[in-house]
């Protein structure tokens, strides 16, 4: 796990694209006071040392009527079906983390639906895939935090 | 829960940004064969219904250093301790998400840390938060899944 | 338990009764060939017997906009208190059902709620009560059966 | 999940209705100062809308000779079989409720039995279903609230 | 379940027997101004009747080297092997009380050993009985109470 | 745990008196061939060596009126209140076993009620011991096997 | 279980290699004032009694790389597969210590691994072993103890 | 975590004191045809890097009565307690192991007695401690591996 080396304005600049990945490297280049071709090269290099794999766009799911939250913990027949279940995971969109655990799941979801009985179609639809044999569900009535921001500041400020 | 209504241009740019929030409004307005103004009209008009919130850097975290994501179970002394309780969550970066939830557990977190020993002073710290009784602690083995695309591809495509 | 002795007549009239509590008793009379006082004097004394001890509308709660139903086991800090507790509950409308149960929790109770939102402050008011340490939520994700009828025929039949 | 609107004269009619579901027309539109004519109609309205679905008689089970009340849960072998196994449990009669639920069961019923003795009978035949692997019973020592009139109340001065 | 009526002089009869079941009837005759042959029809009747099963050694099991118990809950594959499981665990002499039970076994036993390899032993024994899936043991580490002799007197003081 | 040396003439004598604690030890020496006396001095040698510790009445609870048993597992606040707690629980003669154990329980009881209301008052008592916080209850839906004998006659053929 | 007796010497001798098993004879013998040769006797003595099995070196795996314990409960399909498992556990160096224990688990083992990755694949071999069904991990977050030392001087000193 | 270089030589030192820690450096030296010297060189400095940190015997505890294993789960008032707790844990010789574990537990021990009534008495002293709300324990029916020498040799043929 050999780490790269970061130097000042590289973390300046991923705390800035941290708060707006869309900030206009422009906009870097005047705030730092060096050159946006500087600003480009330096993220160029992140992205190739493979630090920087992408953006997403932050939606608002309770807006667009996805307010339901739940963690599934799946129990499997035998271990070695974990990596074919994962692959069948993937094609439901709606799973959108999945963590090989310890404790008693084998692979510990989390997922989002519509409501109640959305949510219900999805658990189904996981419990059919060959290879699992029980699952337990845990809903959210709130998620009150989901922030990578404070850590990823947190993890420049170290370097 | 209004939901906002979106034509069928909007879910073609949203459709774009998902893939990557740093795509040039230029490029989208070429390919939809629309002004990049019109872009612009959309994307703003999307961020102020709030459906769009921002956008987030998704970074590489094994090789940052930040390999070991842990999931912790919150027991409350009292219920009527949960906002306040959250408020201090939120004081620690390494807490990237805070679920209020069903079933044995009062507040669920999902934690990242460098390590064994990192993670445990992690708890730790948790663990002292006035107002917790107890944790349980669940290690992640393998984050298989982290991708909410596949999910906002299907919201659109849904509308 | 000393029970009361019920005849054919009145099984037939509470099979009658059972399946709509609104049939007129001229036509109950009718269909046993009876007369419409007879019917009134059974009815009156299986009242007083207290067998039968009212009448309840059947609504349709899904149509009313209260799509959510949720089990909670409650664990008192001291069991003397079951009867405090218990009465604080009945204030609470939500909770439409509560048991003393063995197993793992004092008091088992089911609520109504209109959404998950609407459902966490419920439980938050029951966690809110004096003398509550904790409490466990399972959420339905389907009503499938809810139907007292079938029993109340085998009842009678048996008699 | 579009609601019907009711207004002030419906509600009042399904607050007596609510208390006493025998109260004759007449009496509603003697209180209401509105025609029993009046009254038949609203009510029709409220059937037909599907917001009341049939009246239920309130039986004294004790005196019945059916004091035992168990909640059973359900372990299935797989989730595809939920609606079969359903099918099976309503043809026990003394299963009066039954739910998919999240946690740790698939399906939650609850049953009335006579005495420990019957109720071993009924468990043994609900563990006989095909598709269920295993079940935990949890038995009330007494049923402390069973009342769905107060949240009825509740619902029509909301509504 | 008709239950035999009993007078005071059965009462104080089965109170010294209860104390010594092996005190000779002349001995209760004469504390209870009696014939001995009153007492011997007396406990003849209480015998016929059922109440009397019969009696039963107490020994000391740590002086005989027996001085290991554990409790130990049973998983049935299938419920309907209950019958099956339970003969073939008669056969067990250690196995000296076995319930049918609620909660999360279906069959609980109790057994006596000589010590912790024995107790191995016999567990393996139990886990090999063909219809059962798993075992649950629990170690007593010291048998505080073991009195019927209190309940009894209170149950025929109660008659 | 000095084990007494018991003779085959001892093991006989054993062997008739567990069938029947009341035979007569003119019985028991007719069938061995020995005198009378020597039964009583074996007999009086094994009580004076502790071995055999008295003897106890086998009767039909169910026909008594109590068909009810229940396990009680007892979570104490501070282990150091254990000696304390079986004293008070020693006083409740519906407790008729009581066991230090392993596992997740600090105590665990066996009771004998009358029926579900009667189990109920007697856990409420318990629950009500000072130094208890918390109890679980598991109910017996039939007692299969409650036979000591055949151990007895094991334990008796090994020595 | 015969007890070999030791005397004061064997005591004394026992001490120094307990502190450190590389102590020369002659050492041991100064300090004790006897010759090297009844040193040499004494070991041999307690060697062919059996108490001194061996001598093992203190690693520091932390150092070595194998800074991640775990303790990993398995459930087997059926018991009577124990001795095969166990056969198969041993063939995994990295499981050092393996218990057949009460409880939920059937067998109870501690591993060491690199790190989190490293563990997965111990895991993962451990559940692909035929006869286990199913495994639980906990993670050790810090070695706290881990001395032998302190009991072995207090055996010593009590015997 | 910098890991020391070792060579060839180191190894097949290593190897030698793995299997018995008393073998001469002259044996050593003989085998891999070096002078003893380079041998004491050798381990000198592996002992200075802190990857021997010494030697402990390997004794039959069952051969000296202690054949009692038992795993001790600790559940803590508040995690702050816990290095007080540890340094509690280490003045209780037959506490041979203690971790700070992930799961339900905050601290896990290993205890070695010498029967149930002895390992009663030690967990009733664990019990004692200030801070530590619960215990649960889990008994050893058979240490069927123990064995850290198959993951030594494994290590240095790794490095």
């Amino acid at each position: 796990m050999t780490k790269v080396k970061l130097d000042e304005i590289d973390h300046q600049i991923l705390d800035m694209l941290i708060d707006n990945t869309r900030t206009p490297f422009t906009d870097i280049a005047k705030k730092l006071l060096i050159s946006a071709g500087t600003v480009h090269v330096r993220v160029k290099k992140m992205e190739e040392a493979g630090i920087i794999r992408g953006s997403s766009l932050t939606l608002d799911y309770v807006k667009l009527g996805y307010a339901f939250i739940a963690y599934v913990g799946v129990f499997l027949e035998k271990t070695h079906q974990t990596k074919f279940v994962l692959e069948r995971l993937e094609q439901i969109p709606n799973v959108t983390v999945a963590h090989i655990t310890t404790g008693k799941f084998n692979i510990f979801c989390k997922i989002r639906a519509k409501d109640t009985n959305h949510a219900k179609n999805i658990i189904f639809k996981i419990d059919d895939i060959e290879g699992i044999s029980r699952t337990e569900t845990m809903i959210s009535l709130e998620e009150s935090i989901n922030d990578k921001k404070r850590l990823m500041h947190t993890i420049f400020n170290e370097l």
